[in-house]
Parts: C-alpha cells; structure tokens; sequence
C-alpha cells in the first residue's frame, strides 16, 4: 500500500492537458502537471501524482490546452511600437531610420517610449512572449515599464559615435549605460546590455574593455544588408564580422542580429568565437535583406534565436516569425530538410535564452527554473483533427491562441485578459499617439 | 427641404466604420450602410442616408468593423483536410500523392468527402472566404456540402488517363463530370469545371472539344516542379503550358495553378491566350517549388488569383496567404516595388471572381453583385494605432478578426458563431476520423 505522506503546499498547480517541456527534447506529456513555488519550478509530474502530493493556494484546470515555456523575443525596438503602419510603404528605410523616425517627429520621449513599450509588451504577452530582447533609447523607461508590467527583458542601450537623437554624445551614452547596468546588476528580471551602432575603432575597443570587466553583454545588428559589408570594406578594409573580431567584441557574449549575409568564413568565426545569432525572418523578409542560414550555422552548433524586429510594419507575435522561418527553411538549398517542429520551437524558448545567456534560467520547464510558461488553447475548429500537436503549433496561428501566461509564476495572463497591464488604458494612449502623429501617408490613397 | 420619401423596403442594412468596395481602386470609406435585398446589394451610402432611404427587416450596426467582399480561395483540396497534420513530414511527396492518401488508407468515400469539405468550409468561413474553387474526387458530394451551408464555389471532377482512386476510367470520369456540369448549370452559386490531370493528347484533345462546347472551365496544375517540365519535354518535347496551348486548351476559361517555373515565352503565353493564373503562394514555399512571378505576369495584365491549397500542412486562411504573398514579392527582384496593400487585397476579391469567371457577380461590393461579404473587428490591441487600413488587413493576422460572413445575402456566420455549419458537429467527426485514421506519423517522437 502507498504509504501517507503530507502535501506539500504550494503557491500554485498548473494541470493540462498537454506539457510540452522542450527539455528533453521532442517530447510531449500527457495530462501532466506543473507545481510553482516561490516563482519557480518545483516539480513537474503526472496529474494523478500531483494532486496527491502538492496542495496549492491556486489551482488551474487547463483541460484543453498545452503548456509550455513562454516566448523568448530575442530582438525587438519596444519604444517605436506605435508608430507601426505609419509607414506603410517604407520599405527601402533602413532599420535605423524607422528607430530614428520618432525623433523626426519631435516625440522621442519618455512618455513616448513607455507607452510604446507598454503596447509592445502587452502584444507580445497575448502572443505567448514571456522574455524580450530589446533595443531602442531611453532604456531607463524600458525598464521600470518592463518591471511594473512583471515581464522579463534585456534592455540594451544604444551608442553612437555621433550625438544620439537623445542629444547625448557616445561618451555619454556609454556613461549613462553602465549605471544602468549597475542599477540592475542582480536583478532576476532585467539585465542591461551594450547596443553599439556604426562606430570608430576607439569605441567599439572602450566597449570590448567594458564588455570583459563587467560581464556586459553586445547586442549589435550585423551583417543585415549588403551596403553594411560593402561599407565596411570600403572604411576598414574588413567584412563588419572580422571587424568585430579584431576588436575583441566576438565572445559567447555577443547577440549577432540579422546576419543574412554570411560566407562560410562568417560562419567558421561565429563558431570559432561561440557567438550568439539571432534571426528575424519576417523583418528580413520585408526588407527583402535576405535569408539567415539556420542550416549551415546549426550544423557548426552556433546558436540561433528569433527576433521579431520592429520594423514599420511587422508585429510582434513570434509564432508567425516561427512558421515563417519553418517555411523559408526550404528555400534555401535546393534540396532541403524540413525544419523540424520540435526544432523549430527550440529556437523561440531554450536557444533564446542562451542567446541572452539566461538559459540556466528559462527557455524549458525543469525543476528549478523560473515559472516562465504559456498555455495554449488546442480546441478550435482549426485545429482538428489534432495529429502533431508541435507540427499545427508551429504551423497554426497559434499566437493568437495563447489564453494564459506566468513569468516568475506571476500570472500576467489569465483567458486572454492582461493581468498587469490595463488593456483599455493602453490603447487609450495609442489612439492619443495616433492623433498626435497624425496619418504620415495619407497621401497614399484614400486612406 | 428635403422631400419626405417612403424608405424602401428591404432585407438587411449593415452600417459599418469602414467599406473597402474594392471597386472602385484603392478607396476606403467611412460610416457606410450596405443595403441588401433578395441576396444582392442594392445600395451602398453613408450611414446617415441609409437610414431615412432604407426599412430593412434586419439593421445589424457594426461600428468597429471593416466590411468588404468576402475571399475568393481560388485553389483548394476540401475533400482532404481531414488529414491535415496527418503527416507533418509529407514533404517531398507530390500535391497529387497527398490528394491520393485516403485512398491507399481506403477511406476515399462519401462519408470521408462530406465530412472533410464540412470542416474545410467551417475552416475558410472563420477566415473570411466566401467562395472557393475545389479540386477533389467525388465533386457531387462537395457540391451537396456546399449547397447545404450555403457557400459559393465551383468544383472540378479530376480526370485521369488510367483508373481512378474510385475505379473509374478516364472516359467514365469525364461523361460523370459532365453530367454534374449539366445538373448544376444556370445556379449561381455552384459551377463545374474540369481538373485534367497528366493526360494523353487524344483525352486532352476530348476535353477540349467539350470545353468549347459546353462552356466549360479547365482547372489544371501547370509548371508547379522543374521535375514536371522535364517529363513533358521528355515526352511530348514540348513545355506543358506550349502542350496546353497546342491542344487547344489555353483560353480564358482555363486556371492555371501555381505557375511557379514560368519562362518569359510562357508568360507571354498566357498574356496571349488571356488565362487566369491561380497562385499558392504557402504551399510553394512550404513545397519548396518556387515563386509565382506576380511582377512579370502583372505587368502583362495577366490575372493573378491566390489559393491556399491543401498540402499536408497547410491552413484554409487566405488572408495568411495574403501576407505571404506581400511579403514574398519582394524577394523576387533584387531592387523590388512592394506589393502595395490595396493591389494584394484585390487579389483575393475581383481577381480572384475573374478568375473563375465571376466577376460580374462578386468580387466587389457593387449595385447588382451578390451580397457575398465579410466584417473584420477593428478594434484589438494588436491593431492599434491603425494608420493604414488596407495594410493592417494584409498585414495583421486577419482571418481570425473576421466576425460576420455574408453569402448571397444570407449571413452564415455572425460575432464568429457558424450559422449554416454546426460546429461542434463538424468538430466531433473530426475527432471520431482521427480516431478511424490513427497517427501515421507516431514514430516521429512521443507525439
């Protein structure tokens, strides 16, 4: 007979009908469930067992739904989110310009960029999206709206050589950079990094130095365009990747975004460095910059990630960045494998977080780590019949399927309706915005 | 002063936010009423107007919605979306092999084509399309399943050379076809036309004949694989669309499907002979067949309609193609024009109705056409600010903020609620199909 034990009480016991843990690999459980504590993991075990063994404050029967770990967006520009389709036919503009655009407007400013971030994580978190990546100015006011909102971030401040659009020189930006760093040095939720933008050989070795003594990561958009290399080539006599290399910032530490424009020697160095790449299909799609080759860096063990850019006219939901990058796979030899599902969904949960060096962390659901984890509805019509649950989640539009969401075992989601964030009051202020900024293309047809 | 007039009396007035006709170009209009009567539209006005002008039996105020014609998916495999996801990894296998699967799993019967056309028309009806070209075995059962729910479409009976997967012989396929052509000519809301599918001269020559004669639509797969090509060189040493036109079977009634490997003789081929081409542009990627040259065939005022077909993995939502397509387009030239918002949405209306020989009835909200129309919530936080309609709507992810469908007038889904279809019926043959079919792909990891 089994023998008696007491439960253990618990904040929280999530039961669903699917888990899908990503760690081990390819795998999907059945009627499982997933016990929280103090923000994190405490177990993970069949429902039977569960319901024995933990008492929790809070009960969630999800008996329709799969679970699994939140979203990791590793590469976005929050603070611009309000300006998307502004600019519909900005095509041609580079990514800088569309980041630059609010300061043309004369609205680069704090309230400016808090109610853009808050749109922008309000729309990641009803799209399955626990942790981003971003980078845009202003990261100080990212940070408290990420803290107040509850969502996990690595906010990376921007330095230029010139003036920046804030009116700060690169000294400055650096300074002001660094403090941020420090002010959040610890914390579980928020870490800070280093976006260097176009800049000489002095700074971009100022910043390796800093890189090395304070365990500071790069995020750097690199090799996105052809006109970037030819650049390159032309000021320094070498490709931006080399560049980086021979300046001492290519470490495991450096988050390498786009590289859509890679040779096998590019390859070889992200190898031979363990440097960090992450891949924004759509973005790289609509700026018509190319494709990332997933294949041949994974085949060398790079890491890669997923991003969703900001760019004028891509949302922010990355299951559609996942069926896009599953689909341009095949196009890219002329006998392709397919991305494989399970593969697929690596790249958005356990590669995202090592791209942000957070996956001892988050990324899976293992004993241990934060309660970082969605749960997806699997019952609608478009589902069924349901044959390869991880084949229709990364092919279904699944983003807009995503009904709960924890990050730290906090619920900020619950049946689709925002916890910590005021869904009203958000778009309030995006209709103010609006109004402010006017309709930039109303010469474009009649509306 | 205004004359007092007597309202009309009418069937339905919907007021809307918004009216993108689509015909005329490129023009949205705001607080517009449809007025509809006898399945037909009758009037479009603005809101204040409408409601002195019109007594209509049902007003239904849609003050946050889009209303426009509803899609047009002008290539789809109905009678197999039952298996969709059955074989996530189906990748190399041809369109036709996937369209042959039930009947090497013997399951190629009525009850199987009823139920999966069903869940194929609840599928396209929640993602806004009103009217679609089939391309499956046993059109009669497709053709009761429409009629049932109330959706427009015409449907092409698969002729073949040998035996087909029901055990009839060429000759036997096409005297059946013709008969159903003959039973459902002169309804409006059902057509028949031809699939010939890798035939001899002396059978494509047959249908021909008929096709002059009787009025009859060709709806054929052309230059979908290099491999395809390479086999009518080897032959019948001539390109397929050069056979085509050869046998007399390129004309303005003939569909063209996919025409991803087109030659500039082969577009001018088709500019010629003025035929419709029926691009699909997910399945394409997903098959990794190529690009349908929208550009080039434009340019030649070549009709271009967009299809979802029913590749293993793919979903019914045309509006998820329509994204691909705009997106897609430019990869295709290496300093390419985007393909404007406004241009891809006529894709999937008057082009798509062109194509299928029915633009003087739908397509496009006019005095006259049949009222076949859908709303589109406005209002979601992932649509805020909304600068640009018509690039929001090709942009965002549509198909599931389509709240209320209109066929001939009748409405068939209203706030997302199937009125002609029952859903949970639909749903439960789904399941119990699963259940008959099992998971053919099991041994791809534990699910």
């Amino acid at each position: 007979m089994r023998p008696t034990q007491t439960p253990a009480v618990i904040d929280t016991l999530v039961l669903c009908r699917w888990l899908l843990p990503i760690v081990p690999k390819d795998r999907i459980l059945q009627d499982y469930a997933v016990a929280i504590h103090d923000g994190r993991i405490v177990d993970l075990c069949p429902q039977s067992e569960a319901t024995i063994r933990f008492k929790a404050d809070t009960t969630l029967c999800l008996q329709e739904h799969l679970v699994m770990p939140g979203l990791i967006n590793a590469h976005v520009h929050a603070g611009v989110r309000l300006l998307r389709g502004a600019a519909p036919h900005m095509t041609d503009e580079s990514d800088l310009h569309s980041r630059l655009w609010p300061a043309d407007l004369g609205i680069l400013n704090a309230d400016f960029v808090r109610d853009s971030t808050r749109l922008a994580m309000a729309e990641m978190i009803r799209s399955g999206t626990t942790c981003f990546a971003n980078m845009y100015f202003l990261p100080e006011i990212a940070a408290e709206a990420a803290r107040d909102c509850g969502m996990r971030c690595q906010l990376s401040f921007p330095v230029f050589d010139c003036v920046d659009a804030a009116g700060q020189n690169g000294e400055l930006q650096i300074r002001k950079g660094l403090q941020l760093h420090d002010h959040y040095r610890g914390q579980p939720s928020i870490k800070v990094a280093c976006a260097p933008s176009a800049l000489s050989d002095e700074t971009l070795t100022k910043i390796a130095t800093y890189a090395n003594e304070l365990d500071l990561s790069i995020h750097i958009n690199m090799h996105e365009t052809q006109a970037e290399i030819a650049q390159s080539l032309h000021l320094y006599g070498e490709r931006p990747l080399q560049r980086l290399f021979n300046l001492g910032l290519l470490m495991p530490a450096t988050q390498l975004v786009h590289m859509t424009q890679l040779s096998e020697e590019d390859c070889a160095l992200v190898e031979q460095c363990n440097a960090q790449v992450i891949y924004c299909p759509e973005s790289n799609l609509y700026h018509a910059n190319g494709v990332c080759p997933i294949d041949q860096l994974s085949e060398r063990d790079v890491n890669v990630a997923l991003g969703t850019d900001g760019a004028p006219n891509c949302g922010l939901d990355l299951f559609a960045e996942l069926k896009s990058a599953a689909l341009r796979r095949r196009t890219q030899q002329s006998h392709p494998d397919p991305l494989l599902p399970h593969q697929a969904l690596r790249m958005v949960t356990i590669d995202g977080a090592r791209a942000l060096g957070w996956h001892a962390e988050i990324g899976s659901l293992e004993h241990g780590k934060y309660a970082d984890m969605i749960a997806i509805e699997m019952h609608a019509l478009e589902q069924q019949p349901l044959y390869n649950l991880a084949s229709h989640i990364v092919q279904g539009h699944t983003g807009a399927r995503v009904s709960h969401s924890w990050i730290s075992g906090r619920l900020v989601m619950q049946d689709r309706q925002l916890l910590t964030l005021n869904e009203q009051g958000v778009i309030a202020r995006a209709h103010a915005w609006q109004k402010h900024v006017g309709e930039p293309d109303r010469n474009q047809g009649t509306r």
